[in-house]
């Protein structure tokens, strides 16, 4: 390619559109069903229910500890399958590029995304680029979405449908590190801590669990709006009580502090590698110790428990013994995280 | 709601995204699917083959003569599945908002959105809302992904598999409309013309096509590069002669005239609600009988055929009877046209 920058001419649909997709997109997502170039992709699904889901990403910066927007774009998608119960398979990718944008960083950002899509097993079969003129957006946004298969064993995952009282409550490591990882990378901001995203797919960890034959009840992955979130809506949504200790969550020192210093809750901070599950209490300990011998599992506790007490609301008991509500999170923590 | 624009609140993932999500997403795209607010719908194809596409809007201005950018944003998606051979089902939407965007143009989006889902028979099962800050984005830009059903027997349509000399290339209506619809609609551009986008859901249209049963080759919406670059890129790609008679090409008197005016060459300018057919030359007269009857098809023409003469070439037999080659779009003709 003859720039080192995005030109409006490379969303015109015309030969610029053409080169960026040959030079830069064919070039990492190469496949058999994006190399026909054709309006759709035709794909098999075997009979199987699908799992349909998107996700666009617009954080600020694009890189940062952990990863970049790239990555995140994979591995969003690819969880939200994955929590559903589904094996992720496909995924499509809109670029919305910011007109004088770096080649060469959208060469990197397509590499990573390239390399994840790898790891997880999914395959790009669709895509689009748009280009915008200058200051009409911040370098470059991505929306992807994504389809995966399920068995009908794992139909009732995503709805919660057989949580009840007693169920354990698991979160495979620590809290809040995407969050404060981006913070700390922001430039306007002038903290330089320690703490890296913990952004990966989770779909190989997921399927280990759930090949173990465990009940696993519901998961979702907390990103947005924290686990705070997540257990606020599913007590509400299933009204169960959800009660969580304090002592058991699982909270890196470093986001920890800076958490404490920038007057944010851990609770409600964006996380891109983390699930919450919800198992049968007879299949706690054996899910913990699937958790623990994977890479992204590490850290995994039992943080709680579904109660009767309370339907509709999720509480913390905190580590000096007093109980506090963990409601939705009102407002904005943290624009343009994900 | 007691806001009357969007605030970075609204893209939290929290309680302001919920509200958001409640009062006006479900309140226009309301089905079972969408109301769980799961991860990731799930979706039971019936068994057949899926087709799977993506496009990304952020057309400048979001309201302009015949649509908006919502209209866009379904039509784009359905007609990129039904040029395929598929039956369009399930879509997934994205939107990209800017802090400070009007709620009240969010809702009529929203709702035109709605409409012409309904009118397609396609559903929106899936979505994610970002906001970015005032500035990173121009209003509101929308990514929508699509899954259709499709037969065997149309198995062929999307990749041209069996086009052959002598086959028939029919456009069901004028040209160019859409792109200078646009481009009058801009503010910062002091014309006035009295032109309509054609931007439409195209699958019924396409679809009693299909139900003739007659030979239909290939089929491509002609948007972004317009039909020039359709016609190049067939020819290239299937190394075939095309052959247009500009005589046949339906161009409407506005869109003409204000090509002429501001340099633009029609067969490169946006459409939003035309394909390109290519059929078997005996069933040409009856394609072109079925499309005639069509809301969308009025002015339907056959404008060229498919020969053996300088294959990887698209021709142009102009009015005057000179030819010219039919290349492919180089730069950038209209920059967010869609």
């Amino acid at each position: 390619m003859k720039n080192d920058t995005i030109l409006l001419g490379h969303g015109s649909g015309g030969k610029l559109s053409h080169d960026l997709i040959d030079s830069i997109f064919l070039k990492y997502f190469d496949n058999d069903y994006l190399r026909q170039q054709t309006d759709s992709a035709i794909l098999d699904t075997g009979g199987k229910k699908i799992a349909y889901t998107t996700d666009s990403f617009v954080v600020d910066p694009i890189f940062f500890p952990g990863g970049n927007i790239g990555k995140l774009a994979i591995a969003g998608t690819v969880n939200d399958l994955a929590v559903s119960g589904a094996t992720p398979k496909y995924m499509s990718c809109g670029f919305i590029i910011e007109e004088g944008f770096s080649l060469k960083d959208l060469e990197l950002i397509a590499k990573t995304m390239a390399d994840e899509a790898r790891k997880a097993g999914v395959m790009l079969v669709t895509g689009d680029t748009k280009v915008v003129d200058r200051g009409k957006c911040d370098k470059v946004y991505i929306n992807t979405s994504g389809i995966g298969v399920i068995g009908e064993e794992y139909l009732g995952i995503s709805t919660a449908k057989n949580i009840e009282e007693g169920d354990k409550i698991i979160i495979n490591g620590s809290i809040g590190d995407h969050g404060m990882a981006v913070m700390a990378a922001r430039n306007d901001l002038n903290i330089r801590a320690d703490i890296k995203s913990d952004c990966a797919c989770l779909n190989t960890m997921i399927s280990e669990v759930l090949n173990t034959g465990c009940k696993v009840k519901f998961m979702r992955d907390a990103t947005r709006g924290g686990i705070g979130t997540v257990l606020s809506e599913l007590a509400k949504s299933k009204n169960v009580g959800i009660h969580i200790n304090e002592t058991e969550l699982p909270l890196d020192d470093g986001v920890k502090g800076m958490c404490e210093l920038l007057g944010f809750d851990p609770l409600y901070v964006a996380n891109e590698g983390k699930v919450v599950f919800v198992v049968s209490q007879d299949d706690a300990d054996k899910v913990l110790t699937v958790l623990k011998k994977n890479e992204h599992g590490g850290n995994s506790s039992v943080i709680g428990e579904i109660s009767s007490s309370h339907p509709g609301s999720s509480w913390l008991e905190t580590v000096v013994g007093g109980k506090r509500i963990i409601d939705m999170l009102s407002g904005q923590q943290l624009p343009r995280i994900c």
